[in-house]
């Protein structure tokens, strides 16, 4: 993993660089994550291309290097990173298979395949963590009635159902609360076919959810962001509280060395969120991503560095920036979609009532319950409490959403 | 100057606006603070475009709607207009003729002409701050060697030649020692020809230099910035320090308050950054400049919202957003060009030496003594003392520009 520092990509095998040479990322995906990196290759003046879906993806119309093709097409792919000198990620939905065929090819990819086999199959991520002695969810893989019941008796229902491998209507999780929910996730066509694989998991009491973000170059150098408070409702990541109120140091400890070591064993090179929760009896790993992370959105003003471009410095081996709180505590609430599309003329009730929220939107279409924005509202030293703050971001989404939801 | 809200840039009068309606800013000219813009404009999700000279302008690079033209056609400020609910600017080269025009056929503009003939007339903009009771240097139009030397008389030498308006050879200030420098000035074919009008002001001799920098909207909502302390070397701006260390508490709200009189009475919409000289007799206005500044760029990190998107808020008339700082204190440095085109070789050198600096390049071509980027160096509740920050900042500076020079 570790290169000579004269062998930074693009540095030319044959002779030395031009004297201007900069270096160009590809990121493949141009979704919010893509979005929301613009801005800090903006900042570093670096060579930043866009592998979007359609031309009207979300970073697609803030960036002007941009290529619309498939990420599912290998010569898709091939073609964008023949221009790149280093190939990141928006998301870990390419095909595997694909991603050893670019490695092959001497692609520059960032994290690499083998890191990211483990955001693809996620019974290969538990067996690995487990070996490494993280602790996790108790876990089986599963493929009949009988093998989930039997599952179940260890550790009693509800049990959660998952897709090893990505998985079907849009959904990857069932949390099961009986045999007869669990047949019906079985008996799917898709999982009947084969095609999807599952997996079952201890439905874990957790007392509340973290999240710990960390960061490492090629070089090895690590940086781990303060470890924040998740709070998700009906599967969707709501509010992020940095840092998580009233966490036990050891724990804290435990979390970012967790995230330090897992992505130096699995060999990440980039970001690593892992996604926790909080127990009784101690920390448990729920999931993985390699990438930009929606729990690490609050550092774009929270934190020395935002996640953005301390994505950007580790895939090109630069060293890292702070990773430290800028705020004393920063929280952000997500905005989705509600039954109105007219968002922008909610910014003026928003801004109105607080002059420091910060806005951000994607530029998506409006659709209910979709992840179109965020704010985030920052501590200083008059206003530490993160309920307070909770409170204000809470507010200034619902009134961009302009609509109730329950429970709110 | 104020306008009811629902005559906001945008509104038809003939019925609703579409349920989705997104404003467009259209900013003419695509330097660097074009470029620093688009951050902002990506984050508020605004519909944003450039007017450039040409497509590899320093914010051409990084933002997808470009329109290459030239800002002293009234043909090509038209077309771009008309694809605009608001035009604003980068500089303020375009013709003030044009401008006429322009707001004559119904183009919202923000700042507009009537303002801005302040920034590209500075007769007028010292006749009328005189009149308002702003402290001014003591100024006087000239014509000929007999008139400089009379205002001699009064302020001794050396005086201070400014071009009223644009300049020649680069340059539109020259502090003349003599009567023979002063008629070298006078002597050029452009003021001989009358195309340069010349004024005559005091060389003041300050303490130092300060900012204040302020946002108005349409609706008159203001905002002041906090004071800060800027650092000339060569007639260029090297460093700014954000508070202005240790002025005095009745100086720093005359400075904010007298930023905002100028902004209310010449009818400013979106900044107005007034640069002061601080004397022993108290404060003086120099300059005056109506869009984003280099004195501002600190804003970016150091404050609540950037300059950039305080200035986006205002000519929308959105609510404007907090200008309190983020952190104890700030210090930016500009990054000359040197000698040497490689800067991004250097960031390796700079980010492993100062881990929270924060690295701003605007992708231009390397020359000497031009603004190709800046740095800024954040204050925390440990490291308040500027005189650190500004040291920090200035060796970040010298890393990029991998070169010595004069006075460092």
């Amino acid at each position: 993993m570790t290169e000579p520092l004269d062998e930074r990509p693009g540095a030319s095998p044959a002779g030395p660089r031009p004297a201007a040479w900069i270096p160009t990322v590809g990121m493949v995906g141009a979704g919010q994550l893509a979005r929301m990196t613009c801005p800090a290759a903006t900042e570093l003046a670096i060579g930043f291309r866009l592998l979007a879906d359609t031309a009207s993806d979300s970073a697609a119309q803030v960036w002007p290097r941009v290529e619309v093709g498939d990420y599912r097409s290998l010569a898709d792919l091939r073609a964008f990173a023949a221009g790149c000198d280093v190939v990141t990620f928006d998301h870990e939905h390419v095909p595997a298979a694909h991603l050893a065929a670019l490695e092959e090819a001497g692609v520059v990819l960032r994290p690499g395949p083998a890191a990211l086999r483990f955001t693809q199959d996620k019974l290969a991520m538990r067996e690995t963590l487990t070996e490494l002695g993280v602790p996790c969810p108790r876990f089986e893989p599963v493929s009949d009635l009988a093998t989930v019941e039997k599952f179940a008796e260890q550790v009693g229902w509800p049990v959660v159902l998952k897709a090893i491998s990505g998985g079907y209507d849009g959904k990857g999780v069932w949390v099961c609360e009986s045999p007869a929910e669990a047949k019906a996730v079985l008996g799917h066509g898709r999982v009947q076919a084969g095609e999807v694989r599952l997996m079952a998991e201890d439905y874990v009491p957790f007392t509340r959810e973290l999240a710990a973000l960390a960061a490492l170059s090629p070089h090895r150098q690590g940086a781990v962001y303060p470890v924040v408070e998740t709070v998700q409702r009906d599967g969707i990541c709501r509010e992020v509280v940095a840092p998580a109120p009233g966490l036990d140091d050891g724990l804290r400890a435990q979390a970012q060395e967790m995230a330090l070591l897992i992505a130096k064993t699995l060999g990440v090179t980039g970001l690593l969120a892992v996604e926790m929760f909080q127990t009784a009896g101690g920390l448990l790993v729920n999931e993985l991503a390699m990438r930009p992370h929606n729990t690490g959105h609050w550092t774009i003003e929270g934190a020395r560095t935002s996640q953005f471009e301390q994505h950007l410095r580790a895939v090109l081996d630069l060293p890292l920036g702070s990773p430290a709180m800028a705020v004393p505590a920063a929280v952000m609430a997500n905005v989705l979609g509600g039954d109105d599309g007219d968002i922008y003329d909610r910014y003026i009730h928003v801004m109105a009532a607080d002059p420091t929220v910060k806005v951000h939107m994607y530029g998506k279409p409006v659709r209910p319950g979709r992840k179109i924005g965020h704010v985030t509202v920052l501590g200083d030293a008059g206003h530490t409490d993160p309920a307070e703050l909770a409170d204000r971001a809470r507010r200034a989404a619902s009134y961009l959403r302009w609509g109730t939801e329950d429970g709110e």
